[in-house]
Parts: C-alpha cells; structure tokens; sequence
C-alpha cells in the first residue's frame, strides 16, 4: 500500500491511499454510516466491498452520470436522508462518479465531506486528485462545477480487475500525460512499463499510479484554482475535449481522446518551432502504440467517424480555456517543460485537424 | 454616497456602494456587455437603468427563483451566450435573485465574477454581503448552495421607492436582527431611527444599510466559513427559516419571520437565564411595533395560520444548523454578545412555542 499526502494551503492534508485492499480503511476515514454514491457496474461487480452505509444512490456511469438528474437525484437523497453538516458522502466508482458526487457533496448545506474511491484507473491517476468536480451541459463538457477537495481517496488496485478493456486504455491515456508534464523521470517509468500496462498487470500499475497523483498533487498544491501552473494539467485536453464534443459525449472514452491530444499538441509544438526535444513525438509515439492507444486524429477517424475538422475548431473556441472565442493550447517544448496558453491562429489549427 | 470596503482574507477586496444613483457606477465594476439576471418586478420598475447587456434572463422573484429550473436557465443562458471565465455576470433583485444568480455564477465554468445590485432593502442589508449563494429543496430552505463573494455590491436606494410594503418591514427585520448581532451603537442607532424607518424615508435608511454592511462585512471577514464567530449572524433564524418552511416558503417574507424569530430567541435566552440585560425584550419589542414587525409568535400565528409547534421543532431539527437532529440556537446575553449554539431540550423549545 502507497500512502501519498496532498497539501494544499488552506486546507487540512488528505490522503491518497493506492493499492490492493485500500478499500479496507474505509470507515476509519468516513466515520459511521457515510452516504453512498455508486455507479452502477461498480455496484454490480463490487457491491460487497462496500461499508454499512446510511443510504446508497445508484448513478448511471460514465458521462451520461454528469448531467442536472443525476445531481439533483443525490442531493434530494441526501436531504431527504437529513444529512447535516457533520456527514460524508462516499463515492464509488469512475471519474464521472466522482465528478457529480462530489459536485453534490460541495453544494450540500454548502459543502460536506466526501471520500471518493475511483474504480477506474483513469479517475485513479487523475479525477481523485485534484478537488475539481463537474457536470456537463449540452454546450460543453465540465462547464458546471466548483473546487472542492476530497477529505481522503482510496484507490483500491483490486477494482481494477473488472474494468473492461477500453476503460483501461483510457486511463492509460492520462497516464502518458501525466508523463509528460512531470517530466523525463515519469516518462521513462512509463516507457519501461508500457507493455507491462497494456497486459493490465496490477503490480506495475500501482508505482506508475502514485508517481501520477503525487505529481498532480505537486501541481494541484501550487495552484488550486488554475490561474497559473495548473493549466499544464490541461495538455491535450483542448483538443480532447473537443473531439468529445464532436463525437458526442460519451463515444470515445476520455483518456483515449487525450491520447489523441497529445499526440496532436505535440505535432502543433513542432510547427510552431516550440518542441525543443525532437525525440519525444517518436517517444510518445511508440508508447501510444504499446499502449493501444490512438496516435494520430486520422486513426481516431477510422474508429470514430468523420470528426471534421471546422466543427472541432468551433468546440475549441467555447473551451473553457478559450478568452473571447481564442483557445489557449498547452503545447510541450520537452518533458516536464510546457507552454500553458499558446494562441494558435485558425488556419494553422484547420491544418492540423485536416 | 457611502462606499464600504469588504476585505475577506484569500479574496480581492471588494466594494459595496450605497446611495441614491449607485447604479451609476455599474460599468466600472463589469466592464462591457456584462450578462444579466434580473427578476421580474425590479425588469418592470427600472428596464431602463440597467446597462448594455449581452443577454438578459428575467428570473422568478422571491422563493420560487431559488430552485434548479432558474438555476439551470441561467446556466444554460450563459453557455449559449459563451461566457469565458473572464465573463461578469451582473445581478438585479431581491436576495432570492442575487442567491440564485450568486450561484450560477460560482458554479458556471468553476466561477466567473459576480456583480450584486440588490433592489430589496432585506438584499441591501444582508443578502448582497458575506458571499452566501443558495437554492431550496423541498426538504428545507438553502440546502444547495455555495460560498462565492461578488465582485461589488452596488446599493442604489433609488430603486427601493417601489418596493412594496411588506417587502421594505421584511428588510427591518434584518435591520434589528444586525443591531441586536452588532451591539449597543447601531441598536441606538435603529431605535432613534424607528419611526423614519416605518415612514419609509430614504435619507433614514442610508447610514443604517451602511452601518449593517459594514457590521456584516466585519463578521464575515473574520469568518467566511461560518465554523465560529459567523453562526451569530443566523440570530433569530433557526426559528424564522422553521417558520418559513411550515407556512410553506414565500408565505412569510423572510425578514418578517427573522423579527418573530428575534423575540422568540429573548424569550428563550431569558427562559434559559442567559439574558444579561433585563430591558432588552422591551427594547426590542417597541422597536418592531413602531416598524410594524411581528412582536410573538401569537402574533404571526393571526395572520400566518396555525404553524404548530411540532410541526416547527421538526423542522428546526434538519436545519442546516442542526447537529445529529439536535437544533443549536443563537441567544443573545445582550446585544452584540450572543451565544452561538446553546442545545434546548425539546419540551423546553414545545414550551416557547406553545
């Protein structure tokens, strides 16, 4: 078991706790009977893992769990359970679980407690972490949410058995951009364990997990509200975002449409003379492809349909990193070393989406 | 014109502007095209003192506004409208409008800028200071909401001319509430200023809006949160928001029921032998008689129907106050020295409200 703490000004200290049987300290950070939030193949594939709860909501999964029913479903619950302000909510599931639970702990009375447990690898490495909680609207993925951090994360390796193959890639997307924000020491652990990643094997999963959240927590700490070294957190997302967008939410999974977004950052940082590393396309390149995962828009493509390029542009510019319809791109010049609102003009963006 | 800094620690400080013409100044807080929320009675009155707009929601007034249907309007509004985060939303009402748009504001992309014009003396006095936002569930009044403080508050006593009568005695509720929270000089203060108050004279209400501002920006600044000194603001409310929920929200303007609920919470200090000062119940009293606020809750009960006693404890048992089931009660020793959480036994809280 990993024991990460995350520290944040302003705020009491909170655990990150990975690996097989983290589940098991469950009350020890909820106190008695916590209020349950759940997703439902979690519920179906874990039920029994879960502790004496006062009531349990059974959310949908994935983004269709981040919409206005969801939310307004677990904070009537949660009233009608007459929670006060001394209670904790307790999240199962994956990112997007998280997201609307702890979206509803934040608004309860204000803000009560939350634990989340994410069950996926994607919401291991990077959801839990951070204390940003969303749901979408029919203009754009996250545009409703607030800050508001967990009080502890236990990341359970042994949920991760059940996870469908495609959910595992996805977080291994967010994996690779962990990466390359934190820098060359993460990369190469990634790169030396990249096969081992795509076989699903729990053991060298679990040091590339808590190398993932002790970096963002690293970053998290500086800059809670993203008004500065956060947005690197954000590298591409831009592109991710919209390729959700297009596809409809929902059609191509999260981390598979970042990979996707690194992959275009990186081609942009090149262009526009910004990429200082000339190796790391190659890298990134490679590692996608052990990874399984997509390493250019045209073989998104194939798998999701035409994703044409003006409409991508247009959902870039109602990005939430946009000022004034301009999206600002995250684009690397090395590891570790990343410009965080680069304006890309149009044509130069149409091209690259060509 | 009295202008107010409100300096909360981790917060840019921010301005509250009060006087006749205050809505002058609305340009040099939003800069161009804010988005506007206003409610419907003050879009009736003063349309024309609004400025330019890049889109204008007319929301509910009062209660009703508070809930997810404005809640999600105005979200949805400002996503079609492409609000960025340097967006600047600005706000035109009563303290329900201000709530609900405070809200949406905090939660639209993680928070944009809010700028507060409230047009209620009740907004003026409380509602625009301390950074509160909140919508109603069925289960009870503000159990959704957030901490989120605008970016000014622009108090122009112009537009209170048209503000009904029960409107501007529901805002004097407040105003005692805020003198009993404040102490000895603006309890003078509201006492000396009793029957200009009744009269409705502007040039009265000036410096006692001002002096409430400033007790509430001092109270808020040492305790954003409300984990200590800021509960003393809730003086008078666990009772008044139980009043509220038996008669069925809107039925009593809110600060008509904080008044009931300020000469039940003397009642109770006395009963429980906390009262220091021994005239302060007939202060009190001849203060809401010449401001035509209701003295007991006999009276309320004439003109508000039964509102059963236990129907009221069991609504106070789920206040957001409440602790466990158990009610905490603010009461006051003297004015401007209160107790922040004193646990009534519930025959002894059957008895006051027999």
């Amino acid at each position: 078991m990993i024991r990460i703490a995350v520290e944040l000004p302003g705020h009491a200290a909170y655990p990150v706790v990975v690996g097989a049987g983290a589940l098991g300290e469950t009350a020890q950070h909820t106190g008695e009977r916590p209020f349950g939030i759940v997703d439902l193949p979690v519920y179906e594939a874990h039920g029994a893992l879960t502790a004496p709860l006062c009531s349990l909501v059974v959310a949908p999964s994935g983004e269709e769990a981040k919409d206005w029913e969801t939310l307004e479903l677990i904070l009537s619950c949660m009233a009608h359970e007459k929670l006060d302000r001394a209670s904790v909510a307790l999240a199962f599931g994956g990112g997007s679980t998280l997201d609307v639970a702890g979206l509803a702990a934040s608004l309860y009375m204000r803000g009560i407690r939350v634990v989340y447990c994410p069950t996926t690898l994607l919401a291991m490495v990077d959801a839990s972490v951070g204390g940003k909680t969303a749901i979408n609207l029919a203009e754009g993925k996250n545009l409703v949410g607030t800050f508001h951090q967990p009080s502890a994360v236990l990341a359970d390796t042994r949920t991760l058995a059940t996870l469908p193959d495609a959910e595992w890639r996805s977080g291994l997307g967010e994996v690779v951009k962990a990466a390359l924000v934190e820098g060359e020491e993460l990369l190469a652990l990634v790169e030396r364990s990249a096969s081992a990643l795509a076989a699903r094997d729990l053991a060298a999963v679990e040091p590339v997990i808590a190398a993932c959240v002790r970096s963002k927590a690293r970053i998290v700490a500086s800059d809670e509200r993203e008004s500065g070294p956060r947005k690197a957190l954000n590298l591409g997302h831009t592109f991710a975002h919209a390729l959700e967008k297009v596809a409809g939410f929902g059609a191509i999974p999260h981390g598979v449409a970042v990979a996707c977004g690194l992959a275009l950052a990186l081609e942009a940082s090149e262009r526009a003379g910004l990429l200082e590393d000339a190796s790391l396309r190659a890298r990134v390149d490679s590692t996608l492809r052990t990874l399984q995962l997509p390493r250019s828009l045209g073989e998104l493509r194939r798998t999701h349909g035409a994703l044409p390029a003006r409409e991508l542009l247009a959902a870039m510019r109602h990005d939430k990193k946009a000022r004034s319809g301009v999206p600002g791109f995250v684009l690397p010049r090395r590891a570790g070393a990343l410009e965080l609102s680069v304006a890309l003009d149009e044509r130069a963006v149409l091209e690259l989406l060509a």
